[in-house]
């Protein structure tokens, strides 16, 4: 079979069993979840042995050792994967629900009722986890998923779709709800990304380089991710023990991280006081700073931030500095420089808390707490497919309810249009 | 200025305005309502000069009839306009509603508040009373438009444009929330569909060229409707006087809207009872019936549906039937020729109504109620800036609220992640 006719059968596969999950009873989708762990859990040695012939081939071509870290599969991962499902399977089902219940002047009620998108793509880099990750969300939320891991993984991901099969064929549910494209050939991602007529909606999880062409090409809706520039403003009215505490966190917690804290505003009045605590903070974790000019004055050691600099998600120990009049500033840069991810305000002041959390544009938006915490457990989302800059549909941290849709209901007793 | 300069331009001062609509307050965004429809009220005689010279214009240029007749602006429809205006100040405004406030294990509190998506795009065909509709559902919803209607509107659009201009202004809000453009040349179409920087979501509105062309060029989402192949299915268990009151309801009382029914199944073992009763009504409504080969034993006199029938929306005194065995093979025929825009089971089994609710693919669905009801002002969303019939973001009817978007706000008091 070439790859064209391939890719199209297994959307068409995944669109019938799309129909069968949107009506799976939350108690089958649930069994099937925790079936699933179960099998993953007995199955260790072979998902170890999978994972040993991809972490070969890999380590063969020279993937780097942050590349091989992703890459590779432990005891203690794969008890996490199935900690994952049991986690999932604990969530509340949001398909079925009805919202908005109203009866209407013409007598028809009309309520919205949640439903599964229908067939989620997912296209994703190095980490075997995420098939377990997406293909329980997407499960639980009654979808049917395509995956389409590196080829890196496929060993791995294979072994680990064997698992979830397994589980969904045990609780009575179709194995084709769950599809991992089985050739490695990148033919086939471009055509799923044309498969508007089978997926509802593309999900990629990876570099800059994957989701770009992801959004260019495909023909469905995507789910994306860019880049994540975030800021903390300080304002004058803040806590200045608690911003300094929070902006430390934001930057140093983790680097590599989405939510990571690039850039941190001061306002005048307290830039003296508050960088000359942070300032030797960050040196001391061997961040580096690269300030606009008044912040140079106040920390001569540092480097001078460019325009670039202000647009930059460095997901290193790096960070850009700036200081501004007040909180208009502040988020004036924020809306020129920002990428909508996640911008905190630290402030005591009530009123410019309100404003920041109603102005600021961001599909995360914080007062007095680390930027770190926009992520889907944080939020109590239980899991994230990935977390959302777009404004459309879902923003911030995907969860269940982002793999869903609403439909309107209307029930009547005979009623028809005068 | 060339095309491509004005565009930007009007696109960069879309997005200027959106930031101060996004803060404006409830009154102040109904004062400028309010003041626009007494506007209209007040400009009557140069909003039905310009429509003249449209209208002159047009009938020069051999335009038919019936798009004549939706070009043509009379006294009672600038009334309608005005009408709509107010009305869309009484609704409830979506913006900074919050929604799902709990604390987490971390102690922030995580909600979700409701926020405009921005820049709002709509390119409308000929009805000049969509400029005031859709303007005044943008404004509401907090968000700034650009609007682009035909070029054979395009003197009572900038007349209607300069009315909200002036009520915008009277309420202090910024006039470029509203923008007509200027021009009738057709590459600003292709202009706006590129400028994905500043507008957030582009609503085609007009015919299926129109819609396909948006949809294959624009680099933003879009709203958007297709097709309307609406079907009703009379079950076995239904109320047949209903039945046949709601089929012959959703197919005549009218015939060009994506509401009305297209195609009607009936169970096998009412279909002699039902089609003796609907096939006279409808021949005496001169609607066309083209049915499978059960039902021309039934009604011999009708044509035979072809293939291609049961997948064409006729908008038109034409319908297609078919006899089918149960709601298995009416949802069948649903999923595999329908457009997922409403559909209607008639039934008084409460199991089989669930059923259909829950496992039937569509933006509307029904029971017992006539597919005419799909509909923002029938669903009590007041009016509405189109139908959508995809799955993602806002689904059937488009509100005010399929105009807006949900970011995650936390509130803290320190909280850093460990």
């Amino acid at each position: 079979m070439d790859i064209k006719t391939y890719i199209y059968e297994t959307g068409k596969r995944a669109r019938n069993a799309a129909r069968i999950m949107a009506r799976a009873e939350t108690d089958i989708k649930n069994a099937a979840l925790e079936k699933t762990a179960s099998i993953i859990l007995d199955r260790q040695q072979a998902l170890l042995d999978a994972n040993q012939i991809d972490m070969h081939t890999a380590t063969e071509g020279g993937l780097n050792m942050a590349l091989l870290d992703r890459l590779e599969l432990t005891p203690e991962r794969i008890d996490a994967m199935a900690d994952g499902l049991r986690q999932v399977a604990k969530l509340e089902d949001p398909i079925g629900n009805m919202t908005k219940l109203k009866q209407q002047p013409s007598g028809i009620k009309v309520a919205q009722m949640r439903v599964p998108l229908g067939v989620v793509g997912i296209i994703y880099e190095s980490r075997p986890n995420v098939t377990a990750d997406a293909a329980g969300l997407c499960l639980k939320s009654g979808n049917a998923t395509i995956l389409r891991g590196g080829s890196e993984s496929i060993n791995s991901n294979l072994a680990i779709a064997a698992c979830i099969h397994e589980g969904l064929v045990a609780a009575g549910l179709p194995a084709d709800a769950v599809q991992v494209i089985e050739t490695t050939d990148r033919q086939a991602v471009g055509e799923l990304l044309r498969l508007s007529e089978f997926v509802d909606v593309i999900v990629p999880r990876g570099g800059k380089n994957l989701i770009e062409r992801v959004s260019s090409e495909a023909r469905m809706p995507v789910i994306k991710h860019l880049d994540g520039i975030c800021h903390v403003y300080i304002d004058d009215l803040a806590n200045l023990e608690m911003a300094v505490k929070i902006a430390y966190n934001a930057k140093t917690q983790r680097y590599g991280t989405c939510n990571t804290m690039e850039c941190l505003l001061v306002a005048e009045a307290v830039a003296k006081t508050v960088l000359e605590k942070l300032g030797p903070m960050f040196e001391q974790a061997h961040v580096e700073i690269r300030g606009c000019e008044k912040s140079r004055k106040l920390l001569p050691g540092i480097k001078a931030a460019t325009e670039e600099d202000y647009r930059t998600e460095y997901l290193a120990p790096i960070m850009s500095l700036r200081i501004v009049k007040n909180i208009d500033e502040a988020m004036d840069h924020i809306e020129v420089y920002g990428s909508h991810h996640t911008d905190c305000i630290v402030t005591e002041d009530q009123q410019r808390a309100r404003r920041f959390l109603r102005e600021v544009d961001s599909s995360s938006v914080m007062v007095n707490a680390s930027t770190r915490f926009a992520d889907g457990y944080e939020y109590g989302l239980g899991a994230e497919v990935g977390i959302s800059t777009d404004k459309f549909h879902a923003r911030g941290p995907v969860g269940l309810e982002g793999l869903t849709s609403q439909k309107y209901v209307v029930i009547g007793d005979g009623q028809i249009r005068q």
